[in-house]
């Protein structure tokens, strides 16, 4: 009860930040700035921003200056996501249970406005005023981060793919961005080595272990949860764990692997409780 | 003669530090880094790191600590024009005489390549150790500059549009990054205040100038040197200068923005040679 009280109550600081940095719909370019905010306000978990937060209080900063930081994040996972969506990506017409911006505001508006909020995140990550943390960012949403696991997903698509190739993929295309979630809100609480070290660690296994559990609930999920079309991966022959190893093997995996993050943070001793919360989190979604 | 030696030295030393700064396309992702290259060394006229070199080194600065960001900036224009050359934006299949990105690497790796090196582009900003220089380019390139603009461009296709508008798109589209190109050059080689006010002042007129030279060019340039189709702008019903107020008046407009920057330049004395030569030389391309 504690730990969702704690997320709920972080999501909604994280939504009153949100709409504060993004520019109103009534500025011009009205239409931009109306797609930014219909994508960020489309019901996202805020799970980057509230792993940033969380991992900042639990090494004992205070104050709001994280909260640029984490929105920053959040308008980078939309940004990701905007894309991601566009026909010549994935094409998907529905993303948590909306249909994507590209089918409201067109194509062009989508990508401009994934373009938008790509600038404003660094814009609001200058805010921290610590370089360490936007570089963090940066590499961790470049070629060896997140884009490249989207262009080695895109290529995948249709082949048949090793372990090796979908864990490449997974780890980057949403590991690098979580685990830097973490890392950032550490550096700006002031962590020491120690402990950035296992934080960094328990985001490197979350962040796999999430995205296996997203490839099993595509398979098993209810739609009215996943808020899109169940099965949409296999449709779109995507490279997902059930598919490279089979469902069962990908639940045991998941689940090893929130176990291991766990393991990560006995140096964090009782301020762990969120990151703990968060595995279980994920873990009872699979069942 | 001067002018021309320098310009070809700065945009051999700039192509050489892209050359450096770009991952090598043997590098996985090998498709991503080989399509980032590929449009960067497409033969583009390195204007933006040019003007930024020759701002910081008018003001005084010494050593290569400009070269990162001067190169951050071309990367911006280049995914800028990745981006408005997809299908869903202008639908150019030239660009510099050669074919468009997606063209060559599809539409999907093209919107990939495109925010690679928007993210690349931040990680060398960062080099430059002074926020101020990194917050410019995000604000220039973000909903109240080049994106604003390219929104505005977006839909004022078909439509007829006021002076106000395609000056609108022209100053946000362009002219914000052309400008802040010349500041953080000056910033970073430590301006004073009047002087950064100078070149600012030329860097409005001049960027404004430089896209109504390119409008005319689409009306009356020749192929070889524009590098696409002319009359692509017509064809697109894009808003143009030349739409708006006619080629000649369009003309007399550019020549006399052309003087108004260079008469900004009075307080650079004999330093601002070069920003003479460049108002020169786009003067002379519509001869």
């Amino acid at each position: 009860m504690r730990f969702q009280e704690y997320i709920k109550k972080k999501r909604e600081i994280v939504n009153q930040a949100l709409d504060k940095y993004l520019p109103d719909g009534s500025r011009e370019p009205k239409s931009l700035h109306k797609a930014m905010r219909y994508s960020v306000f489309a019901g996202g978990k805020r799970l980057r921003p509230i792993l940033a937060i969380a991992s900042f209080e639990a090494v004992g900063g205070k104050g709001g200056g994280i909260l640029p930081v984490a929105c920053a994040l959040e308008m980078i996972h939309t940004y990701s996501l905007i894309h991601d969506d566009l026909p010549c990506m994935d094409d998907d017409d529905l993303r948590r249970g909306k249909p994507t911006l590209h089918k409201v505001y067109g194509d062009g508006v989508a990508v401009l406005a994934g373009d938008a909020l790509h600038a404003l995140a660094f814009e609001l990550l200058l805010q921290a005023k610590n370089s360490q943390v936007v570089l963090e960012v940066a590499k961790a949403i470049g070629t060896e981060g997140m884009i490249g696991g989207q262009v080695k997903d895109l290529e995948a698509e249709g082949k048949k793919v090793s372990l090796k190739q979908v864990e490449y993929i997974h780890t980057h295309k949403t590991g690098k961005l979580l685990r830097a979630s973490i890392r950032v809100g550490a550096i700006l609480g002031g962590a020491d080595k120690a402990t950035l070290l296992a934080l960094s660690g328990y985001g490197e296994k979350f962040g796999l272990a999430f995205q296996i559990v997203d490839d099993i609930l595509d398979v098993v999920g209810k739609e009215e949860i996943i808020g899109k079309k169940k099965g949409s991966d296999k449709a779109n022959s995507k490279a997902t764990y059930p598919e490279v190893i089979g469902l069962e093997k990908s639940k045991i995996l998941a689940k090893h692997l929130l176990q291991k993050a766990k393991s990560k943070l006995r140096t964090l001793g009782r301020k762990s409780w969120v990151f703990e919360g968060l595995a279980d989190y994920v873990y009872e979604r699979i069942g």
